[in-house]
């Protein structure tokens, strides 16, 4: 049975990879008393008289929704809220193991940018943090912007900012390797979508001056004219030496490349063609922009993809599991800047000085030191950045 | 420290009575890969060519969502989304405990009914049930009304039906107690809201003949006018028998008195005018529409009411877990009559001829076997009555 079949069969056996627990004693009439009927009229009176104690008095402070549309499933497209369900519990399951996070998959049935926004503003009151999931492009901007600024509660949308911060841990680790600086080297990124769009900005967050960025159409470019209001703002903050043309002039002596694109659309003859010391993160899943032994054998000294196969796996269970737990520890209202580069750097520490190769930029997702790391960092951060409550 | 200061303080320790459960192994790149990406797709994949298959691929077949607005929490009114969590995060603790049902609690911030339902109607393709809860009058009608049409899984308004539930049951072992037949019996109903109107309705299915429904104006009658169209309704269907007056005038001669009012509402004269054999359920909470001391004193055979500090404790809790058990585990496409009607049996049996006395009418809510036998004919009246999809 190969890894596909196997997956299928147990999803079937497991019906679900998360369920509740309940943590507290219900079984005689005095518990019940306390946590149900009439006991539970207390707590409801404190927080009726003070909304926030509904982060000390009930769960909401460590609920996270991890919501979703089912319009940017994987790569699987536009699947619907249902076909959606698999990944965004799997990702609960995930934000429990490794950030003791109680997160809980809603997938809801329409893709109206006004009605996802209004629905999660009516969620909020259950929950300590919003986790937007394989919203497509370009409606994930405006739903997350919104979001962040109608809600009390942080809104985070991973398949943007999870995906930069670990791309920033890497990039962070693999110019060590190499000997290069963040504020030294011209990064090349393809796909201007969702992912792309945040690595771009997030690098230069990081120290990166010189990004380009290239889409179907080729490199953006302040001057041209584009339909896209996200790529015409890219074009004015990238590519500052107003590169022409498309992914194989992007590549000519550059000294990163990072794809967010899909698969097989860098050639050999192109990583030939980038400066010594080239830096491939090629995460397009499931096959890579390049494959790694083809990287390598056209020069390039460090190779990461999205793919557990290969080693260096840019895998963003790395980052929320952790971001959230520190966002929640001290209430924070916000996951900004400061707590985004905190993570990724926090991921990069994980690997030591003498770890550190070409063949291991980044821990494994399933350390646990890394997500603990991780909480440490953004919690502090929260707090340096003034967007902490506790 | 009393139970009120006991129930704050165990709240403030506890933050939160129930927690997401991991099922699965995560803890290898390899349990990763299928539990996560790339796996993943496979499922999801498959559920977008059968949305059905969400049933059993995913979580969605045991998960309920419990929802609320906060309007009306217990007996404290509307105090806000927010304030209602204690209650609804202590029913989904319940859900698990007694019928391995995974809920997960969710407060909404609107009261507009038609917000109310377009969200539920969102998230529809997360769960395979849905319990309403302290949703205040008018309004918790239409809601459940449309969610019923509209939507292709369960719901069920727990504060009417719930208790429309367990008061059926315990009346069926009260009317053996003082050989007395539903068919040939009147009853008073005390409130014509959310729980008075269910429980008016559901006694006719269970049998009853001879309702009489007061409100605070009065006895509801055919041929007075009501601006609620409801209370226009039940005045339809109920009092035959065009009795006037108040709430002294229909206990005169009455054989059961059941309150779904407020506290202290049911002089002892009024009990003493009733029939022989009087049965006396005053579900008021946190004080009963007559102490069950005084009911007794006044002649009552059997006394009921909603709190557990006196026998006979009508308790929704018996109800609800066993209920969306047996309808989640036949895929049952709505809770009907027929399944009302064999919980509310189901629970009345558990009580066996030789236990059944003035003060054991009724079993406690932290019985394990009450919940498998409501679970068990609730599954068998689904597929019976057309329902069922598995």
């Amino acid at each position: 049975m190969d890894m596909k079949e196997m997956a299928l069969k147990r999803h079937f056996e497991w019906k679900g990879k998360i369920g509740i627990e309940v943590k507290i004693d219900v079984d005689s009439s005095e518990a019940l008393s306390i946590a149900y009927t009439p006991g539970v009229a207390e707590p409801c009176m404190a927080i009726a008289k003070n909304p926030d104690l509904s982060f000390d008095l009930t769960g909401r402070g460590n609920f996270v929704a991890v919501i979703t549309d089912g319009t940017a499933v994987l790569g699987l497209g536009n699947i619907g809220p249902e076909a959606g369900m698999p990944v965004m519990e799997g990702k609960c399951a995930l934000f429990k193991a490794f950030g003791n996070v109680d997160a809980f998959p809603l997938c809801l049935k329409t893709s109206d940018t006004e009605e996802i926004i209004k629905t999660i503003k009516y969620l909020e009151g259950s929950f300590g943090g919003i986790n937007l999931e394989d919203i497509s492009a370009p409606r994930c901007f405006e739903i997350e912007r919104r979001l962040k600024e109608e809600l009390d509660i942080p809104v985070f949308h991973d398949d943007q900012h999870g995906t930069a911060i670990v791309v920033g841990a890497a990039l962070t680790n693999a110019l060590k390797l190499v000997k290069k600086e963040m504020d030294a080297v011209r990064v090349v990124i393809n796909g201007a979508g969702a992912a792309g769009t945040a690595i771009g900005k997030f690098l230069l967050e990081m120290g990166v001056r010189d990004i380009i960025i290239c889409d179907k159409d080729g490199i953006l470019r302040e001057g041209d004219s584009y339909d896209n209001k996200i790529h015409e703002e890219l074009s004015k903050i990238t590519n500052r030496s107003l590169v022409q043309g498309g992914l194989a002039d992007a590549l000519e002596g550059a000294d990163v490349f990072i794809g967010a694109s899909v698969g097989n659309i860098v050639t050999k003859k192109m990583v030939a063609s980038m400066n010594s010391g080239a830096i491939i993160l090629a995460l397009a899943n499931p096959v890579p922009e390049i494959l790694p032994g083809d990287a390598l054998a056209a020069g390039a000294v460090v190779v990461g993809s999205g793919s557990s196969q290969y080693p260096n796996q840019i895998n963003n269970v790395l980052v929320f599991p952790g971001l959230f737990q520190g966002a929640l520890k001290v209430r924070a209202k916000d996951i900004n800047m400061d707590m985004m580069t905190a993570a990724a750097r926090a991921i990069a520490a994980q690997v030591s000085p003498d770890q550190l190769k070409p063949n291991y930029i980044i821990p494994l997702a399933t350390s646990k030191e890394v997500h603990h790391a991780v909480a440490q960092a953004v919690a502090v951060a929260a707090v340096a950045s003034g967007v902490a409550r506790n």
